[in-house]
């Protein structure tokens, strides 16, 4: 017997409909990329969005035509995410940060009809203009007064994106369709091999934005500014554009100069209450607060993911400037959010020591949202706090298979519909998962696991530590042991022996790294990760002491 | 184009699921109906709903099976909640203050193979036993100490709830089906008619219950405790039951004993924050903490809904006690939550005054829940405050038929899938809605239409009156005329041309009643609402003086 309620199919249009009707006064102030800050409103978005909804039918963009945006975080580019995704095509956000190779690579994959792109990425697109054949159309997104020579239009028709709205009306009905129906697609910056494409529907999009805003996630009321510092290129800013206007919230949209003198005045003069990053902007901001005096006037919490959040952040945010760290954890195939790190009753009364150090831990399953650790034959571990194993998931905003994947056609799910996310973990008895490691950097060491991350962990917990990275090197007796190659601190004087002995009393002593070197600095991919893949290849040769 | 996105069904099981396994230890309190407070956790709830549900089994109650439950708030109410609708059957909370006729109506209406009834309710269903032929049996919610001698048992079979579940296994694998299937089944308590039933689906109950704990809405966390007041008889206790354990929330059912010092002592003990009534409940709070000299502890805010909120009580508890009143809107039809009135940017600069006259309407729509007026020709009507018509609303969580309703066999929506809510409302520029009345309760007088309610509030305030009706009197001149029956506060000698004088200024003069009976009480439906169809009968007779 089936309920009597409506049959209304989740779409993101209705995001949009609703913000406009029900909040059409509430601002979203952007920094513009030609300058200046740029305000408007929820309804004057709606009509321009139904503009060039009108504009990319003109084109002749049909349902399930990827359609891609090299952008920052700004008005342009959230009237994009609303008007591809509202005529049943799919926005492909694409990171400017990659390699262009394999940029290219992204827009040939999948199949982009047209490119729209920010002012100051242009110098991108014009570089892979050969290697782009298949993309109709390039259009800038900026206006008439703006617009540059380009040599791109020597081989592709280049388009004013004010040029190409202006004259379109402003009505445009949503066509309702099939909820599963494509509406985002982002490619993992994977560390190996090639980027891999996650296709997001319009229902798990929604149910996604619906628990993101749950109280113990990120809660937005119409009273709230947000600043999503994490990109739109980067799993949609974290659901961040879709979450706000659902609450009715003002968005600020940072732009592309994220430094910490802007952000601190972005988010003082637009009086933000939540902002969202990954642990490199909010060490910028945290710096240039000590170094400046000022102090963020507005900001309740601070949401941080990306990559695991180190105390030191934690901590003086929370006993320097009374702001709040929430840690989270997500992945691109994940929509992206997993989890978060928000308290359980009784944990008001930890002391600010103990409250620091579990704020470590990524936290605490969304509902929605299943988890679980396995050992090696896939047997689900204790949810002690110290068993670790692969961390597997499932859920509607979990991805099932990659797009246009012919490495695995049947997708990547387990027979009881588990995607491993390829990270090891642990969960506590409440709950809170933390990652250890990912499955394909941790050491084993005669016969025991070592994870990496805790060991780089400890080595930046050093004062004359900037940064480090611990890989395996080969070892006759052990198999594998633990080498760590580090960053100092400008005018540090540790030494391979002050590093090591560091180490003591913190771990086993089995578990101590058996080499150190130092460098200058470590390779990063684009969104931030160390590249351990270039390490591995870099020390290869390096012999170990012990060795 | 497909997103490639798991396809995981929206289940009600996943809740308690989730609630088990992240929050396994929060506590579900309950002020047992054999007395005393039970305590257990959601581990505990989950692994006696699955013995609930292997029990249900057992006694053949299959997919789409109706199980009524006339119960209070507490554990095991909670646990069948869970455990019908986890096999796929049917929860039909029955309403056991309404008419013992109208409780035998709905019961066959429904169909119900079992029923489930608190020990106090008893009573009700013994006199009602010849008139459910089709009941197969009938489970007594208690344990084999407490269970009484019941002449139901000449007719039905009768089980004890303890010895039912008892013996069953902690295990069952909750099965997946269509997310539209039906879950649960409330009959609305009309004031014309008999009663209808409103069919939620597993789907409409998640996504309200996401909706509901939205951060301008009822936003729940693990460190919440939230008091449902409201019956889970009545439109599943507004969704609380789903959204705290979804949230990891405790929490505390107070079964039947709602009085103010009741009320306190439960909120104070177990470190309420949130809860949900109706304004009479309320009031009672009101009062008893004024005599007592107690505050509430740990509250920041109570719901308020099924009935306008008198200012009174909202600057009662503001100025007196310093706890927000949060005013909603819903109907049975809604799942219930259509509205809620959180404030919005500039709101904080309000002066108490204001900001109590704007918490006095409906507030805004969820996501998800759309509403606009229309006047008498369905033609949207301003958003300016003061045009108003009749409210229409759509949406996921909105009813589009009734259940077995063969009046409306092509169910209840237009052509543009809107429903009638059958109220008069407002809308004003910032999205607030305000009920001015039932459609059938208007008064057109001279071509004009007069509020009911607008009388009946200004006639509240008048210090000597406790309560009023107003209603519509036939006149020879105006075709209708607004007519007041009112109770007067005890010792008060506020009279007829007193009350009159009252409306003076508050009001257009015409809008001004014609006349005024005092009486000693004034008619209920079994949910508080006023019965005008009686006082309709009851004064059909009466002259106007005008007349």
């Amino acid at each position: 017997m089936l309920g009597l309620m409506q049959s209304k199919q989740l779409m993101i249009s209705s995001i949009l409909t609703h913000a406009a009707r029900e909040h059409g006064e509430q601002e979203i102030v952007s920094a513009a990329v030609e300058g200046g800050m740029h305000r408007y409103t929820y309804a004057d978005a709606e009509k321009r969005t139904k503009q060039l909804a009108n504009a990319l039918k003109a084109l002749g963009v049909g349902v399930g035509d990827r359609v891609g945006t090299l952008a920052w975080n700004g008005y342009r580019h959230f009237e994009l995410y609303y008007a591809i995704s509202g005529i049943g095509a799919v926005c492909h956000t694409i990171n400017p940060r990659l390699f262009p190779q394999q940029v290219a690579y992204i827009i040939n994959h999948a199949g982009d009809k047209y490119l729209f792109v920010d002012l100051n990425i242009l110098p991108l697109l014009e570089a892979l203009a050969p290697h782009m054949p298949r993309v109709e159309g390039v259009v800038i997104m900026t206006d008439a007064a703006h617009m540059p020579e380009t040599k791109l239009a020597e081989t592709h028709k280049v388009i004013c994106y004010e040029d190409l709205i202006g004259a379109e009306p402003e009505t445009f009905d949503w066509p309702v369709f099939d909820e599963n129906t494509a509406a985002g697609l982002c490619y993992t910056s994977g560390t190996t091999g090639n980027p891999k494409g996650v296709l997001y529907s319009h229902r798990s999009t929604l149910l996604h934005a619906y628990a993101v805003q749950m109280k113990d996630v990120a809660p937005v009321g119409a009273a709230d500014c947000v600043l999503p510092v994490v990109p739109m290129f980067h799993v949609n800013a974290w659901g961040l554009p879709y979450a706000v206007p659902m609450a009715g919230g003002k968005l600020m949209m940072p732009g592309f100069r994220l430094d910490g003198e802007n952000l601190t005045q972005m988010m003082n003069d637009e009086k933000v209450t939540l902002s969202s990053g990954v642990p490199t902007i909010w060490l910028g901001l945290l710096q240039y607060l000590r170094a400046s005096g000022k102090r963020l006037e507005t900001v309740k919490s601070l949401m941080i993911g990306g990559a695991a959040c180190p105390l030191a952040i934690i901590e003086g945010f929370g006993k320097e400037f009374g702001v709040s760290i929430i840690h989270g954890w997500g992945m691109t195939e994940l929509s992206p959010v997993g989890t978060l790190n928000a308290p359980k009753p009784g944990m008001e009364d930890y002391s600010d020591d103990d409250r620091y150090r579990h704020q470590l831990k990524q936290g605490r399953a969304l509902f929605g949202f299943e988890m679980k650790v396995v050992d090696e034959d896939g047997n689900e571990q204790p949810r002690d706090g110290k068993s670790f194993g692969r961390l597997l998931c499932r859920g509607p905003w979990v991805c099932s298979a990659y797009y246009n994947d012919t490495e695995n056609p049947d997708g990547i799910l387990d027979d009881d519909g588990w995607f491993d996310t390829g990270d090891v973990a642990t969960i506590d008895s409440q709950g809170y998962m933390q990652i250890t490691d990912r499955t394909k950097d941790l050491i084993k060491s005669g016969g025991e696991w070592i994870s990496s991350i805790e060991l780089e962990n400890i080595a930046v917990g050093h004062p004359g530590i900037q940064e480090a990275a611990v890989i395996a090197l080969p070892h006759p007796k052990w198999d594998e042991r633990p080498f760590v190659i580090a960053v100092r601190n400008e005018g540090a004087d540790v030494d391979r022996d002050g590093l090591l002995d560091y180490y003591k009393g913190k771990i086993a002593d089995w578990m101590i790294p058996d080499d150190v070197v130092f460098v200058d600095e470590l390779p990063h991919t684009a969104t931030g990760k160390l590249l351990k893949t270039d390490l591995r290849q870099k020390f290869a040769e390096h012999k170990l002491p012990t060795a």
